[in-house]
């Protein structure tokens, strides 16, 4: 069943699987790349969501500058697939990545981040003979409180050894912001740009990220890029944050009822190995199209257990339910092929960049 | 780097990656064995935790009846590789799987259970011809609050069905106990019993399992097999349930320190892809052995965010860290590979038997 077989529909679906409508990706790819057209920003896509060259391919023909991988994995998946200009917003650590850098930066354009001295001198180290010069951006804590300098000082004086590393070229500075703290990011971001454009070193790109945010009205001024993820798919924490409706979430597990051990529950045949564990503060582990009001009181491996809001005799034992997940991007992880599903047509897809943990 | 390669000492791990410690394996399963042959209760281990071929075979060869697999995708993997006695504790529903189950069921011995009528029709339409009869037990829930039939009187009702249905033969009663709850679940067991006994219909086979109540005192004249998974590893839940010490954790995931933002604040290249979101109620997403008081507070898909207990320059930039994870059996299935490394020797192993969701 594996490839790129079109298969006969109706399909017999062997649940749990990923079913994407790609009328819905299209439409959301498209509105995300006009948004950013109409602000005068660069899209570069996170392509940690789908996982899927064809995608990749796809928003880069619509109108992005580059992608974006988490890993280098993912980018070495990307590359082989056509994918020719990549960032990493990742502190490359340790030999053997490096080399695989090296090496990937010798077939295409490759952009990392950094955001201490450690991980500069690795790139230094491994870049200072190299043909090209290694753009790095600086990542910057605007409130996130995951990695990133903590202040625009600590941001100058990087971006100063960045300066004056052999093979280097010091591009820019770039951030995750956290959710509904856009603004104080901005502001951050703001400072940071006058104190090294100030010390003769004004950043290029500044880079921010996420889709909860993304339709605000951004700063062209400061923000040159953005590098939305989820938006190809939503999902259930997208719903929930605003940034999406039902229609446009992309991407559901379909799950068949294993049990009614009680007229109010029901058991499904997802559990976290086909939704995951990720709650993203919301209440539940996705959303039962079907059956909205229901809720999926816990997950174990292979279970999924779902309240009803009352006494019912539905969904029966061998009925398909069609859940969109709270996180999109872990179910990608998760399973080895998608469906693609289009009115009459359907395709089975590799996920594959599937699993590329370094 | 893929398969049976044996590989030189030391390693250098490129992090994140599962790392094994097959002598650890060794002593859990002969404790385990041991215990359980000194109850006279069979073992029926379940596969779930280590989903590789080779310790499924370790643990047939020291002595259990059978192995447990909570997917038909695992019992192909497991019976291909020589397991001759699989027990499937899962309502297999839908014509897709049956089909798949009537051709597992011509090759080795599968048992499987059901908790409705409509999943032993199912399997009475799809073995009714069978040249061997289906063996069924029923799933019981005795205090789990997930599958199983409620109550005494629906599990003789339901062994009534599966005794009348050609194809099938009533077996016995299963159950996976809540946690804590090992006594109410022999008491529901017991009624049980005694109720099918009462109604000519004896259960030959009474199965529970768990490992955090594995080393129970369990009566051997009720319980007839246990199925436990996670004693293979163990993890930080076993920990905590008083199940395992931390040198009984063979399983742990590698990780790099990839930034230090703040003197209390470190950040590792290990997140959810790699240690799953799963809590089982604990604080935290995991224990660094080398930081036993620092506290992995948070996780994004590549990114642990952990909280030193106080101000410290270590550990630094580019660190190897080893944590043992909450929950071993979903970081086995986030590994398309593991290590096994014991004393000088290393080897990487593909995990057989991940990803098989259906």
């Amino acid at each position: 069943m594996r490839g790129m077989t079109r298969l006969e529909f109706p399909l017999s679906f062997d649940t749990p699987c990923v079913v994407i409508d790609p009328d819905v990706t299209e439409r959301n790819l498209r509105r995300a790349q006009a948004h950013f057209d109409a602000l005068g920003i660069a899209m570069r896509p996170h392509i940690k969501t789908h996982k899927l060259p064809r995608f990749a391919r796809r928003q880069l023909d619509l109108g992005a500058k580059g992608i974006t991988c988490q890993k280098l994995g993912e980018a070495e998946v990307m590359a082989e697939a056509g994918c020719g200009d990549i960032f990493l917003p990742y502190n490359i650590i340790g030999a053997a990545k490096l080399d695989r850098l090296r090496r990937l930066a010798e077939q295409i354009t490759v952009s990392v981040s950094a955001d201490s001295a450690a991980t500069v001198d690795g790139y230094a180290r491994h870049f200072g003979n190299a043909q090209k010069l290694l753009p790095v951006l600086i990542e910057c804590d605007t409130g996130g409180g995951r990695c990133g300098v903590q202040t625009p000082e600590d941001a100058l004086a990087l971006a100063g050894q960045i300066d004056a590393a052999r093979g280097l070229r010091f591009t820019g500075l770039m951030t995750y912001p956290a959710s509904g703290k856009r603004e104080e990011a901005e502001r951050w971001l703001a400072t940071a740009k006058a104190v090294l454009t100030g010390a003769g070193l004004p950043p290029t790109i500044i880079s921010s990220g996420g889709t909860p945010d993304m339709w605000a009205d951004h700063d062209a001024s400061l923000i040159t890029e953005y590098r939305p993820g989820t938006y190809i798919y939503m999902d259930r924490f997208q719903m929930t944050a605003g940034a999406a409706t039902l229609e446009d979430c992309a991407l559901k597990v379909m799950a068949t009822v294993v049990s009614r051990p009680t007229p109010t529950r029901a058991v499904l045949d997802a559990g976290s190995k086909a939704l995951s564990s990720d709650t993203l503060g919301l209440q539940g582990y996705g959303l039962i199209t079907e059956h909205p009001d229901a809720m999926i009181r816990s997950l174990s491996e292979e279970h999924a257990v779902v309240d009803l809001p009352s006494a019912s005799n539905t969904p029966a034992v061998g009925e398909v339910l069609s859940i969109v997940p709270n996180h999109a991007c872990v179910v990608s992880n998760l399973f080895d092929d998608v469906y693609l599903v289009s009115g009459q047509e359907a395709e089975i897809v590799p996920v594959a960049a599937r699993g590329r943990v370094s």
